[in-house]
């Protein structure tokens, strides 16, 4: 096997073109392998394998920078850079990241787990480099769903002159959903249209069909039409050398492509446009886009498909109710809403900060959107959701999907601020459901026209917890699942199914509530607990700061430290969560059931 | 006057063109006049007025709806909308905003204090009136500096084939700083072509110069060049329908062509691209358009010279020091920077997320960069500081302008979320100076190579206090300014000097500690003094979540519910501050002197 041989990513470069193809196909079948055993992104990961390679051919990865947009497309290149070892353990503990990690080897050059990032970091590479005076390459790898998100517009727009900047646009005509928008559009027909290579020589041939003052007169008038619409296509009037568009999977010509460029990259920023197909050499990965972007293994009823049932069941009755999406259709449980409402439903792109104003515009005119983004993502919308969300009062709903510990998606998909952020909003209604019933309650709620301000339901990747009794159908009151002694539990969310099965391995009988308004919070239900019980846990699957912090508010506004006495938090920490099984971060997080176990033994 | 007659903005349709000339007119005039007593944004409103006008003459604002991006150039709409008493008092308690607010008048339609929001807007907006099946106009008033925000180009990926939706592109060829990057490139070249209604002209005159074969060739030619090289300029690859440039102070001329948009618009996106001039029609606001974009009266030196200053003096002698703006050169005191080292200074134009990521890649090339931002606008932010600095734990310094209580920009403009953000990641360093001396030695420790994790200095937009003693001079603790007994004050930032007037005026003899370090806290100095004092008064200038959230932490993690018991937390509201005097603001939030005299006296 040659990948045997590949200790150094430098050893590519004594093979031959056949040998570098033979290579692609062993990289293939390990990725193959290797997400068939732990999961992770597969498509993309074959359809990139011949760009990797061919990269990792014409320039010196390691002193070149090799910067992934999104980063999920990384596994040949960890492959290839001396990580096949940890690969075999990809997202587990102990195992190698699903994303590029400068922590993890010399040659990630930046982390990327959140997409249209990486234009930025290379440029600031770049432009380091050029203070400094130093000499090498800065290559950029784009996948066309990157292309929806607005920094990189920004990055573009501050690209100007510098040299030995290289972007390959992996263009494998969809992102995670379907790629959506001009961009796509445009990316399209670029595609369809022949280079301008083929162009130059039909043009020229035809002006030698010409008499020699008509040959004139038109090369006057085509400088007026150029003039006129503008020079180029839109990489080349943001700066850019536009090549291509190449096909993608031809190892040679990628490979000629990338020596040329290097040595004129010199003096102009230049993009490569490369055409690839998603899960390429993979039959069942080529054909099935969606489901094989990430796979998990663990298949049954998510929060988000009770959520996506749900809504398409409120939507059926009320028209006004729309979905906005930033290019997780799939992942948010919104194909059916999707297909069956198609006007209503929006996937606006990876461009989650749109998202947000878009559906504030939406309610301003009385729709009720549900805007549907994972924790981790809704980062990217804090200002929009404060500017124009909070502040003009509008009745957005916020679908927070993946909220708490990331699991095998590690550190970039922790979703542990979402609640520590919209707590500091005093409009803002958070809710987070321990049960399907309640977050089926919780939606009928958010569907409802009562709902005057903005809305926030939090929920988890896990699986979701069916109804424990028939009291978690929803109102607006935290929920007091057990009526018990001395201990008082706290708990928002479906961790309370490790609690109530703690509470039963432990033999012990404390009150739990379920805290599933977080945000303004149902102080009544909990002071009517206080005074009764002398140990107070709260537990949240989110960093100090969240429930905490809207506890400790009123608690020390009302100058109540007698309760404050009494209460133990436990918390995410606040170090990022490496990838592993949930169970075990869980367990890192003092949060297992064994945990809890303790701690309630011990309060005995 | 004719504006006195505008009681209702309909009435400006009964208008002649010369009477709406006039109308102008008058209103450049009440705008310096209310500018000159109230501050506010002098050049962007009046460059504008003529294309508001003609809005306001075509289109039937109410029922159409007016969107403006950033809102800062609304005055003249305001006027014309029955808001002439309140605008006397612009930015003042009980005056007009100085930006859009629904809240305020039923022809402010969204609100907009952030910039490249608009289009967000305006296209949830349009989808919500064609999903009701309504008939209205969208338009939008969007300036070029908004152009190099992300979001406008999320928003056009998405914009598709809506009708009714027109933008008018006001390119008075600067924003806030002069305008950067690749879109201004772009603008000035449509700018600088002939208009395509020329052009087209002209290639027809040539055509029928020439045999009739040959023209036929050259149509055929024509297709390929324009399949080639894209057709149309970058809006029109968005899906827009481009018209212009036009003058955007030719009056008649923005009515013909408002008025021809207005009946083609039904089935397509139009932008219109209006040239005009900052501070058209008043000389000293056409040669100077810094400073006139926005009038402060108060002019001293505030925390950001300082900074711009003592950057300077530390760039002098390490070359590894870079700054980076988001548009903000002047207002962030970096214009001397900027002179002195123009290849390591980076005006990215209103692009924080970019800023950001940016900064991250240059400080992974072992650079110090400075990343000056608003706190307000720092929040578009919050996921790549998680992101890309934090999670590398890269040492990208944020210098966090205009912290705190926004004053008579008001809600939009607060910066009262910053630590609150920041304290979630447990590797960022957080400083707050109480003086120009505290702040100098902030920076000076912020230019070591000893910084190597994220650090942020936070800072108000007040004038700088000087030395209150030499113990100001910086160390990575709090400083006991007062040692004295009862009361511990503990203070972050320039309230500092509000605390210490009011131990003055009260008579009073409390410890006073400088919460100079506010993340990670410095324990050690606070404990010392908890233990003899009964009553703790923590004071911030920002949301309960700041340094109350660092303290709690901490203290309910260890226990110390006996030293919670002693605090009293005073914090801004969460309920968005108005517009008004800083010291008003500062009153409605307990923290004027007076307050604190009082706060003081009540513990003795």
């Amino acid at each position: 096997m040659i990948l045997d041989s590949i200790t150094d990513p430098s050893i590519l470069k004594t093979l031959t073109t056949q040998k570098l193809q033979t290579l692609c196909s062993e990289l293939r079948s390990e990725i193959v392998n290797i997400t068939a055993k732990n999961g992770g992104h597969l498509g993309s990961n074959l359809g990139i394998i011949e760009i990797i390679v061919a990269a990792h051919y014409v320039f010196n990865c390691g002193q070149d920078k090799f910067i992934f947009d999104v980063g999920h497309q990384a596994y040949a290149h960890k492959l290839l850079t001396g990580r096949r070892a940890i690969m075999k353990n990809l997202r587990s503990t102990g195992g190698a990241s699903g994303f590029p990690d400068p922590g993890e080897s010399q040659y990630d050059h930046f982390i990327a787990g959140h997409a249209s990032t990486s234009l930025s970091a290379a440029l600031g590479i770049a432009k380091a480099r050029d203070l400094s005076n130093s000499k090498f390459s800065v290559v950029s790898f784009l996948g066309d769903g990157s292309l929806s998100g607005g920094m990189i517009y920004e990055a573009m727009n501050n690209v100007g002159d510098i040299g030995n900047f290289v972007v390959i646009l992996n263009d494998n005509k969809m992102s995670i959903s379907e790629s959506v928008g001009a961009m796509r559009r445009y990316l399209s027909k670029l595609l369809s249209s022949k280079s301008s290579m083929i162009v130059r020589k039909r043009i020229s041939r035809l002006l030698d069909a010409l008499p020699s003052r008509s040959a004139r007169v038109i090369e006057h008038m085509l400088r007026h039409v150029v003039s006129a619409v503008g020079v180029g296509n839109i990489f080349e009037e943001f700066g850019f050398h536009y090549v291509g568009p190449i096909d993608g999977h031809d190892l040679e010509r990628l490979i000629s492509v990338l020596q040329n460029v290097r040595d004129v990259a010199n003096y102009k920023p230049v993009i490569i446009h490369a055409v690839t197909k998603k899960g390429y050499g993979y039959g069942p990965a080529e054909t099935d886009s969606t489901n094989l972007h990430g796979i998990e293994h663990e298949k049954s009823l998510r929060y988000c498909d009770v959520f996506g049932k749900k809504v398409v069941e409120l939507a059926t009755h009320d028209e006004r109710i729309v979905c906005i999406t930033a290019a997780m259709k799939e992942g948010c449980g919104l194909s059916d809403f999707a297909s069956m409402f198609p006007t209503r439903f929006f996937d606006v792109g990876i461009a989650e900060e749109h998202a947000v104003t878009f559906a504030a515009g939406l309610a301003s005119q009385g729709f009720k959107p549900f805007v549907c983004i994972y924790s981790t993502f809704l980062q990217r919308s804090f200002d929009q959701i404060y500017h124009d969300v909070v502040l003009p009062n509008l009745p957005v709903r916020f679908i927070i999907d993946k909220a708490g510990l990331p699991g095998k998606d590690g550190k970039t998909h922790a979703g542990l601020y979402d609640v520590a952020l919209l707590q500091n909003f005093e409009n803002v209604t958070i809710m987070a459901p321990s049960s399907a019933t309640e977050l089926e309650g919780m939606l009928e709620f958010a569907a409802t026209s009562d709902v005057t301000s903005p809305i926030a339901i939090r929920f988890s990747k896990t699986k979701a917890t069916m109804s424990d009794c028939t009291t978690d159908t929803f109102d607006l009151r935290c929920r007091v699942v057990i009526e018990g002694k001395d201990t008082l539990i706290v708990v928002s969310g479906n961790l309370l199914t490790n609690v109530l099965e703690a509470v039963k391995i432990s033999h012990t009988s404390p009150t739990v509530i379920d805290a599933r308004i977080i945000h303004p919070f149902d102080f009544e239900t909990f002071y009517r607990h206080t005074n009764t019980h002398d140990r107070i846990i709260v537990i949240e699957e989110g960093v100090f700061g969240g429930l905490s912090n809207v506890l400790l508010n009123e608690l020390t506004f009302t100058r109540r430290s007698d309760i404050i006495a009494n209460i133990e938090f436990v918390n995410i920490s606040k170090t990022p969560p490496q990838h592993s099984h949930r169970t075990e971060q869980l367990k890192a997080n003092r949060m297992s059931v064994e945990d809890l176990v303790g701690l309630l033994k011990r309060g005995v």
